[in-house]
């Protein structure tokens, strides 16, 4: 198995991912303005989901790319990984079903899928590391993984939150979005000067 | 991230969505004849959207192909023209509903559609331009891009179009994908010359 | 355009035709015996259509592999193959639908596509020797292409035919496929004396 | 056909496969604490299938490296391979249901796909040995294949038990899992030093 190979399958299952997202956003069955306005919470969900995806694929794609060696334990918490993404066509359905749009359960489940992602993720630079060497190109590149870490204490604040207000879980959520949104230039560093 | 890479990523993405839009397209309940005649109407939408999915895997293909760098501003103003075209599946099927074909909300909500696809593309030009420069082989293939803007144009008559006859707004819809069938000269004549 | 990039890009279509036909090959909504008896029909023909797209995949492949040279008009006829082999998960499950196994219609209507289909990769392989030339290693490859011809004889007869006995119809989709199952010699042949 | 191509098919094919599965899994109506508890049964199932895929992918992609020629022999063993994971998306939905989860005809079918899938690989290996020779890297990579082989014994004796007490069964399929778990050191070690 080279990083290569294990790159390409984690491309593929998020490009599939972010794409199927779409079966669940199912069309009206009338043509009103109400149909439309019934769009609002599945439409917000589905961009939002779409935009989660899409920084796991960039930050994924990145990282993998600084990696040199790869075992069955890097295998195994890839898939992980991707274990926890796959579910979030199902969540993104339940928070933004119309008949009952960002109620708190659903809101909650969502961020524990966010949870449980990130803590993958970081289980995953984890094993990199112990697998590459602390003096790899992606352990100096990871560094000490601010990111990584302070994404799993807000997704840890927001998952509760949900059933006291659902708009600041949902503010938590955006706000870990919008500091991975800037690219990882961690990375894009190193591959510059490496 | 390599032009390459993301390429691949985007075709993989084309290649599902133009997959999975058959999904939406269901079975009638019955074997009659008139089941039949009930397919007509999503049948004549999907094959659009297959049309339409076709010509942005060919002509995305093209461009990239010119693409000699990449950064952070190109891979999201990427995802972005992507995000518009996973919402394909969903427009075809609610424009083609055999229960109210082609009602004017939406056909206006598929011009909505292919205007954001057409501006997200026209951004995802603008950023390849800035990112390679003027000079670079994807800024003179480009040139003044008419295709592009008029497009644009197109579709923004299309929209408004449908709440008065639904047949003048699919025409230019179909009057736009005519125009981009042919193949973009600009890009095929730069890779046999360049 | 290389023929790499279009054998990847319909190797990728494909591979996902052949995988999302499941999800039309619904659990039934019981555990009894009688649930299993239903199931019949949608399996042999979620198994038939299996068969027919590997086979489609298997000769596509090989043809492309022969291939040097390809423009516009190869991208749209090959376009145009996949649109009707995208409809198949359709058909599929219209023609196993338990609550009317094997009805007339259906029967035809999946024969009309297996012909259209023929008809489609026929065209595709007239387009590759137009644009490769006489002399080219895929025109000798594909020689008289008495298979391609035969395939679409056999379908013309087998539509009407579903409307007498759809057992009859059956049995010459089924003929067909063997017929093509026995790999195609001619590139099987070329690839090792090219 | 390369080993290179029919390795990138399967991966695409495993891919969209272990994507999709969460199709399946549907949001429930309400946002209830008990809706919740109904998701544990889909949820487990769902998880089951995904490392049995896991394994099948990681275990797969080792041994098709190992891999120098294939033929159309190959091919279509593999393609039967494809053929039976294929159907893992509808077997963990009806086995899952949370109206009747882990009913005893569900899981024993569960177990028949198991076992059918093991004997599937268990040709595929044989054809390999067969096509490539009794010395070559794959033929001596997989050894005796006791592996292989415990997997189809132990889903023999698997799928009566369901009549019997569902559980035992289950426990016998988990624990197939477990073993193959464990990455392929016949594999992993002749890249080392073939």
């Amino acid at each position: 198995m080279t990083p290569g190979r294990l790159e390409a399958f984690s491309d593929g299952v998020i490009a599939i991912l972010i794409t199927i997202m779409v079966l669940e956003f199912h069309a009206p069955s009338d043509v009103s303005v109400e149909a439309l306005k019934g769009l609002c919470s599945p439409f917000a969900c589905y961009a939002m989901s779409f935009v989660f995806l899409g920084i796991y694929w960039n930050n994924h794609h990145h990282m993998m790319h600084s990696v040199e060696h790869v075992d069955g334990a890097v295998l195994w918490a890839n898939l992980h990984l991707l274990f926890w993404l796959s579910l979030t066509p199902f969540v993104t359905q339940w928070m933004g079903t119309a008949a009952h749009p960002f109620a708190p359960l659903p809101v909650a489940a969502y961020g524990v899928l966010l949870l449980l992602s990130a803590i993958a993720y970081y289980i995953l630079t984890l094993t990199l590391v112990r697998v590459n060497g602390k003096n790899s190109k992606v352990a100096q590149a990871l560094g000490k993984d601010f990111k990584g870490k302070i994404s799993v204490v807000v997704y840890l604040l927001g998952v509760p939150l949900a059933f006291v207000t659902v708009y600041a879980s949902l503010a938590l959520y955006v706000a870990v979005s919008l500091m991975w949104l800037v690219p990882d230039k961690r990375f894009e560093h190193q591959r510059h000067h490496g």
